[in-house]
């Protein structure tokens, strides 16, 4: 096994509004100000940008600078399909000249992914979905989300394009909303180069064990990324990993180390009000320690509890191999 | 298009118990009784009943006779696979003898189906899935279900079986837990008499819209049938149709029409503390004053409304129909 | 009973930002000119304010001006103590400074509400909570709550506050979360001047039945105002009125009626994607119907049916009174 | 401070149904057998009783025998108000035979709370609420709720009355559903001897931090016992404490400490399926643990982060002192 890299969505290291704080919890960074933040943070080693790059006008090639005098380098590139434009969907809008500007804006960050040599186009269609009973036809709607995805994924065959689902916000219900609607719908695309990037606290807040959920993305081969943070199971709220459901968290990496998927460990949270750099680091501790953890786990005298079903077994043997790693 | 038909699961009819009630909410009933109860309600057709038959030994020709006199006919017949025995699981039992007992009973319930001459065998796996992070082998769970359902499929190609999904309850974490995963194990399983029954209030426990899910489930090809009531979304209340969520469930039944689904409209509710046939007649009245509501909606208008996914305006025509059709 | 009057808060016809759509829904609105809009809606005769009035510097006269214009009145008055300098809370801030601030800031709000001859001051004291366990000493945290409200009602015995609950958002935690928790806080207090404000979203996001809660505040002389939307119940969606839960919508205004409660029924929507206007429209549409529906409601079998707690029999004579009223 | 005690309800020793497993999750177990089973586990001192008592016809002698020889004493006596009897309620039944029939039966179970000296009466009205809207007349539900407890308090200054709350369960909806509305209860009946039993997750159920719940109870001098389990907060799963939330848990232990609250530590779990001694054991380890933790916890570095609200130091301090007592 290698070196265990982390990485995070560089908006961990930005300010943020809301409805009600329109002035924000602080003062706005520029994604070149946020890389150099992040750059603070002790082993990141790889950060996902939003495109176009917030906070002013950059090439890519000044992104990349701030990105190498940090020692970062560009996992993913997110395209921002869930702005104004966008408030009504992006692959689903019912306009058909805004579902055009949103293709041509991932178009024009795979084009990013390509410059940074990164791994994937995130797609994340917060905006695709529907608030209302009776207001879509779904039909419809799903077709226009599969489609696409489907057009990019087949015009772009030298990349690889992650989906992010997530059950609700900004939209009230969003169209790919869990593990296994996502993974329906990329089965009926069908291309090679679409894939899941599985949030593990999208997955609480849907109900979903994510170790069950990495599981079954992993069976069919649709695993392509991962990032973690921790919420109330009710909301996306963001929190710092390992802070609310620890167990669960250890649960979700166990079964990535025991299907041998070596991706990256990200962090996507959203430190509304704390030190961006303290909660990547105390982040980073945790999942260092969850590591630790694995490489101490009972492995043996596990499968055998779970052989038989038998929790308590099971979550002793846990437990006693993630906190004492501490 | 047809007479609408009703029906109802038969222990609509029967006394509950609970782990606090444990001498439950009347006096238990047993099957005969049950079906003599439902025969008074005023519209139902057609009954799904539990097997093994509940309240004494009562032979299938005896159970004819007491439908028969009642005009009642049988859609589904529901092996109970979630009792004592199978309290760790029926597919997806550690316990393999267990599995087998499990494999037994619902081929014996096929036997009945048969001769009853009803629609699909109704798999209700309540107990399959787990409790606790770590305490079981998730990709093993999930094999042994789809394992479990197909081999009976397999083995029973003149019959259909319908998979009734729910997110938990009794266990904590239901394998089949959402419309997308249930739809994902069957296309894995890949043979054509294995269905879904959807329950809207499932489908509203689990965050979905029970109209999206049935376009799916129809698009697929794998809608075997329904079954309605209310609760308030985070749990399976069983509460009558259409006292919380009207117009949420008459976009259901806007679905089912809009797509010429032609089967029955069932009623799964538990009338805990309620007199049942009260309870029946009631969701009966409001299930025949939805199916006024669409004779009356405004199609064309509704169309309109949604191409521009004007929510305000889908929601005025739906809610006039539905409203004015009491 | 005087003629039923209707209300909205001004940010109804504002636009909004959230998290992610950071550019906004659309183009920023001043307060004009959302009182210019506000004065399109149908029957609207009071508005709730924001202080600062926003989108610009505005005297209260300018403001008195727009809202003559339009035949509008001010109902309230919310100074906006959940903006970037309170972000980590106005009453319970942790630097004594920024409570000092948010003294000021609701004294001069006081000022408005004078000027304008409005009902009260709002509070809606939405980062005064917490996000994380140990993150806070609980009682300081509601002895700050309890002082701060407390200081400015007996500063200003010529005027009413009130307070509106909401279990969370943007805090991960409101210490004002829930109807009770509000009263014991306002018992406390032990001044006449201060009330709730029972927003019946946020009851139903707070798992509260809102006639309930409205009975009970009721009973302890404290229910000051109120507003109306609707949600899907584990968030604060702020959609429009009716649209989801008529009846449980309709019970609150029963309860109201039944106690002679004759307020202003107020809305508190945002309509994030949708004509403000319209959204306004409608909501008041339903408003009236459910008030067609209390005049036409068969009061004594109602209290018949109650006294049984026959919940069938209860709910046949409250949606036939409110749906024949469409 | 003395040496913690740890406790039990009975019932976490039998067997149980539901709606479902009707024939019970293994073969009955009588209280004699339930209390045989408790003196299994290794630091258990004291249970609460349900009564009458269950599997037989037991006199308090020989329940005092049985308690006796496993070296247990009896904290609290749980009168079973939630049985068939009391389906619509034990205090606000719509019978006023049923109520009479409720007080009778809690009068009896206090004269057992004094043969075995126990702290109290335990109240848990799980009946008494409603399911559906406009079913009840909430004042008078509420005046009912008050008016049974107030009246057995007051005949009978010589014990405790304690309140157990939760938000549903069996009913849709309890009366005495969170803290808060409990607290304001107790407040209104106005008396000495009535207070609240706190479990843990019942407040994690209601969307309350527990810390939070008891540091309130205690400023009102109501809390009057406890007990944990944990749950996934959205159902009153009753599975072993510490599992799922281990540090809303320690902070729920520390702010008992914090406040020199030293009753006992009881658990109130119910393993389905699982060995319930094992069960015991593995929540009173992690009991210990807590313990052990509050013994090392660095107070004043937390005293200084919660001064700041400053959440991740605060966690740092918490995690630490908590995992590295395992």
């Amino acid at each position: 096994m290698s070196k265990q890299l982390y990485g995070a969505g560089i908006w961990h290291f930005a300010t943020y509004v809301d409805r009600y704080a329109t002035d924000g919890y602080g003062p706005p960074r520029s994604v070149i100000e946020a890389i150099d933040i992040a750059g603070q943070v002790k082993d990141l080693s790889v950060v996902d940008i939003n495109y176009p790059y917030f906070g002013g006008e950059f090439s890519k090639e000044q992104i990349k600078t701030a990105l190498d005098r940090n020692n970062l380098s560009v996992i993913g590139i997110t395209p921002e399909i869930y702005t104004r434009e966008f408030a009504k969907g992006a692959f689903t809008n019912p306009d058909a000249g805004v579902r055009r500007r949103a293709h041509e804006l991932i178009t024009d960050a795979a084009e990013q992914v390509r410059f940074f040599g990164a791994d994937y186009v995130k797609l994340w269609p917060g905006q695709d979905g529907w608030d209302y009973p009776f207001q879509v036809d779904h039909g419809t709607l799903w077709k226009n989300s599969l489609d696409g995805v489907g057009q990019l994924a087949s015009e772009n065959p030298d990349l690889k394009f992650v989906i992010e689902y997530k059950p609700r916000e900004p939209r009230v219900h969003m169209s790919f909303d869990s593990l296994s609607r996502t993974l329906l719908g990329i089965e009926k695309i069908g291309l090679p180069n679409v894939g899941i990037l599985l949030d593990f606290g999208h997955a609480l807040f849907g109900g979903e064990s994510a170790a069950d959920s990495a599981q079954m993305a992993i069976d069919y081969g649709r695993l392509f990324g991962m990032d973690v943070n921790d919420n109330y199971r009710s909301w996306d709220d963001d929190l710092v990993a390992g802070s609310l459901h620890p167990i669960e968290l250890f649960e979700f990496f166990y079964v990535l180390r025991k299907n041998n998927w070596e991706g990256v460990w990200q962090l996507d949270q959203f430190p509304f009000r704390e030190d961006s750099v303290a909660t990547a680091n105390h982040a980073i501790d945790f999942l260092k320690a969850a590591g630790r953890g694995l490489d101490v786990l009972d492995i043996d005298a596990l499968k055998e509890a779970q052989s038989k079903h038998d929790a308590i077994g099971a979550l002793k043997i846990a437990q006693k191999a993630l906190f004492s790693s501490f």
